[in-house]
């Protein structure tokens, strides 16, 4: 991670990512700035200088080598290595976060699972067995897991949160509909489905 | 819909709204441009501009009205009225999107679901009945519905998403990790949350 690029930089690559891994799937080998800018209602200009911060990777006129700018991104973001996750809420978001196809191809793999519902715990979902939530400091120190999902009721959500914290996390995903107060080293992101349907709705 | 605001703008819109839904649960009532603007990494300037498209919101050392913003917000983006939403898939995704409660907040209600698996046709999930996809045109021409939502697998997604524009959507959710390919006038987004993840990955 370098300081000197902005945070406005690097929260439009996934976006880019995201788009290039499912260009990946139609068989396409070159994107220019100007499609991709289209795809992903971002200025070419701005998607050749959020590029440039990290070298050169296009040929003016031809464009980008989709596999290659994927792999790179992959690389910048830090997903070319795997990641383990603990994931904090076995309902039906975490039982759809468990069995969810996508998270393989980013390196991400969910390798610890918690709920607190007696008819969860020692069940397998996904491959991964959901162990009582009294096991979670423990579990997330042996691990040694930095990143976690929460998906949890709001009411649980802090006090999860602030446990993971102290346990080594310092990346939470949080699906609960909260805001979490945590110490200013740790990133939190917010997954909030309505919002993204909110985005599309201006445009109807 | 105003053609001369950037798109980038209106992307950040939902962005603020995030934050300030949440920050309603607190209840904090004032918030200024630079702790906005910490919390969801866009500079305070940038900020103020986005807003100052749509009126004269905030106070100048005072800040913004938490409430009046989120009111605001909601209704530049079409969020305050009720949007119906037509769900196809009712997997593990589409049975968590279902029962979760972050939609009716937004003013968006999922209408009618379809799936194609006999033991799934005809239940009630989150008190909507799932029909059988067969049914999808007549249901979402009858709902006059404008607004989908795709949680199949990735090979039906571009089929089902041809029979949803035909029948008059023109705004699409996709949750099948593929490219849609679709007019250019149909608005479609993606979520993927491994890219969601994958943003928090740069910073550990």
């Amino acid at each position: 991670m370098n300081p000197d690029i902005p945070e406005e930089s690097i929260r439009r690559l996934p976006l880019y990512l995201r788009y290039l891994n499912r260009l990946l799937g139609t068989g396409k080998e070159k994107i220019s700035s100007q499609r991709l800018g289209k795809e992903v209602d971002v200025k070419p200009a701005q998607i050749r200088k959020d590029l440039s911060y990290f070298g050169e990777f296009g040929t003016p006129g031809i464009g980008y080598d989709t596999q290659k700018l994927v792999s790179e991104l992959r690389s910048i973001l830090n997903l070319d290595k795997e990641w383990k996750i603990a994931l904090v809420g076995v309902g039906k978001i975490g039982q759809a976060l468990l069995t969810y196809p996508g998270f393989k191809k980013q390196g991400l793999k969910i390798q610890v699972a918690f709920d607190n519902h007696p008819q969860l715990i020692g069940k397998e979902i996904g491959g991964v067995r959901i162990d009582d939530v009294s096991k979670l400091e423990q579990k997330i120190e042996e691990e040694e897991i930095k990143l976690a999902i929460i998906a949890v009721p709001s009411p649980s959500a802090q006090e999860v949160a602030e446990t993971l914290v102290s346990s080594g996390v310092n990346g939470i995903l949080n699906f609960a509909p909260c805001l979490l107060d945590l110490p200013e080293d740790i990133k939190v992101s917010y997954v909030d489905i309505a919002i993204e349907l909110g985005r599309l709705v201006y445009y109807l």
